[in-house]
């Protein structure tokens, strides 16, 4: 197969409101090939942005649109998406948002090689099964203690064995505020259930305000902390740990990584415990397949990030779909309707309370096109009067 | 003085060439305040795709357009431009073209605060004097050795005491051709220049390939091996580095640190001997100022990166003028005429061979309107039917 055609498809709520939940837009990616092949993916974040980089003007020989290093590329095994990749990373080593455009890319290509050869997208990944992954519910903080509780207790009934609450208030003001947030997460959930907090980076690099927050975590039993610091703060994660003892919470993070080696520094520097890669950000399937080997080798656990479609949630999934032990899994559970309505297939928790990937080839998740034409945005860039984008029609 | 607003200006050479030479198109920060002032500033690299995330729609509350954080803010001091970085950086998370971004705001706010006062920005950075540096001539390694030579003959007729080659051929073929251009560039400058080789990244992150061209390096007496790995392979360095061993050649890298955190990991974990920011790429003379701070501490030399205009030359000297020691210093001369006339005054080595920084407010560099106009690409961004961005008069 040749690639013909790579297209953004940019979604948006009507309205974006100015809060942490990255479902509100979306960036779907279509690739096609010779033979009428076709396969799907998404790019987090900014899709203006990443729709740019796609099509920009070259700067230099290592300044180069992405979409160069695709268009007209034969791919007829795990390989040729393998030397894409690099292919891209090189061409375009100076735009620093290519690692997010290439994220769609490569996960589409997987989907359409997946597509092409009847295979679900793990076993061309070289994985022989899927297991059963426990999701964990994810969502913010409430406002309140109250509203958390209420959260909390709601994913409970709901047969969730583990949830997350990030961002909101939490960490913004003071220890005692954290921590009555912290045991009204506990309080709602039940005693028995994994509890996961997640800072989203709200401590910079201060490793002492993220000690301060310790003891009540503790207390509560939480799993891990999640990003008390920015990706690179790679010291203060190492502290950090130290300071978690023998106790059993550790240190989770690397959503933010854009490339394979962002989080290995993680695991041989920050010492943290669980490994949470956006296959939206990290340049797609492969360097995140990368990872989850080197947390293999490593005794580390690899966890997905998602917070947008179930298209996004299949591909974020495969990468570690055949790590039987590394159970626990990102399930957003507070979605905006455009990503709701996206997929006509839905990953929904079965009777034990256990997600699995859909066994269809590819990512096995198809667009519906009801939604893409609901939710699309209009966007045109224009560069000397000539027109470098324009959303296709669907 | 409130941040009234900040224009982006898209300039470009007629025909943008496959080569690897920085300075065929350009992007120009403007930020206006109250009371009639303004600064200047430059952003490295891809003008379309950093105007995009300067206006983009916000994703959610950790995606927003960079011109978010910094309109309407309050500058009266260097503190002031410091919040104003971290509220880019926090506000944009999740996009991940926001460094390069801010790096040309960042400076354009230095700029305009030391116009303001009346006093250089080195100063108001913290340094009492500028140092003369020694220039290196910047510039891409020939097709051909005969060509290299040529070069290297031509800048040290033109007095150069020290000249880089990089890119073009080098590490793409074999290690006697690499050889042979590394003798050319040796013979052509003669013995007491100081040669630099910068090898692009090409090698990824494979360490036996640049170790092969060690002797040749070490033959010719090369200062440093520029870029053999990616930024992020650590490892790579660390082991090339203990491969060099007694012998007085160094390892440099940093242009592609869009950060301070990946400065450090550079100097803590990677072992390099000279660390090379580019103002236009890690945000800006604020984490650039930073890194050069950790350097110092740790006995490492700083070296500015900039292969574009003289305004850009200004600023990415600035972080490090005060330091005494840290001598040398990337001096583009192969400059584009964009990249030429862009600037009204320029900054020429002296009948000593050395580079001053002007003494003027700011970064003492002014845009020349007429090059401005000459090069200015007319772009447009539109959403919805919403103009987001159009290239503004000047």
């Amino acid at each position: 197969m040749k690639i013909e055609s790579v297209e953004f498809f940019y979604l948006s709520m009507p309205q974006v409101l100015d809060i942490g939940d990255g479902s509100q837009d979306a960036l779907l990616v279509r690739v096609r090939a010779s033979g009428g092949h076709e396969g799907w993916g998404e790019c987090e974040a900014s899709p203006l942005v990443s729709i740019a980089s796609l099509v920009c003007p070259m700067s230099h020989s290592a300044c180069k649109p992405v979409q160069d290093s695709v268009l007209g590329q034969a791919v007829e095994t795990p390989d040729d998406i393998r030397r894409i990749g690099d292919l891209v990373r090189r061409n375009s080593l100076d735009l620093l948002q290519a690692d997010h455009t290439l994220s769609g890319i490569d996960v589409a290509l997987w989907d359409l090689l997946g597509r092409r050869r009847g295979e679900p997208v793990y076993k061309l990944l070289g994985y022989e099964n899927a297991h059963p992954k426990l999701p964990y519910a994810s969502q913010l903080f409430g406002d309140t203690p109250e509203q958390t509780h209420a959260a909390a207790k709601k994913v409970a009934a709901a047969g969730y064995r583990a949830a997350k609450f990030g961002w909101g208030p939490y960490g913004l003001g003071t220890v005692e505020a954290d921590a009555e947030q912290v045991r009204a997460a506990r309080d709602g959930l039940g005693k028995e259930a994994k509890l996961l907090v997640d800072a989203g980076t709200v401590w910079g690099e201060s490793v002492d305000a993220a000690v301060a927050r310790l003891p009540a975590l503790m207390d509560a039993g939480a799993t891990w902390l999640e990003e008390p610091f920015v990706s690179g703060a790679l010291e203060s994660y190492r502290e950090l740990a130290s300071r978690c003892g023998p106790s059993s919470l550790k240190l989770a993070a690397g959503e933010g990584c854009h490339n394979v080696h962002m989080a290995r520094h993680l695991l041989d520097y920050g010492n943290v415990g669980y490994i949470q890669i956006d296959a939206g950000r990290i340049g797609g399937l492969t360097p995140a397949k990368a990872v989850a080997d080197w947390a293999a080798a490593k005794g580390v656990t690899y966890v997905n990030h998602t917070f947008t479609s179930h298209l996004a949630l299949s591909a974020s999934i495969q990468p570690y779909a055949g790590l039987k032990d590394d159970l626990i899994c990102e399930y957003p559970v507070e979605l905006k309707p455009l990503a709701v309505e996206l997929t006509k297939e839905r990953i929904l928790p079965g009777p034990d309370g256990m997600i699995r990937l859909p066994d269809g080839p590819g990512l096995a998740i198809t667009p519906d096109p009801a939604a893409i034409r609901k939710y699309l945005v209009d966007a045109e860039i224009t560069v000397n009067g000539r027109v470098l984008y324009r959303t296709p029609r669907f």
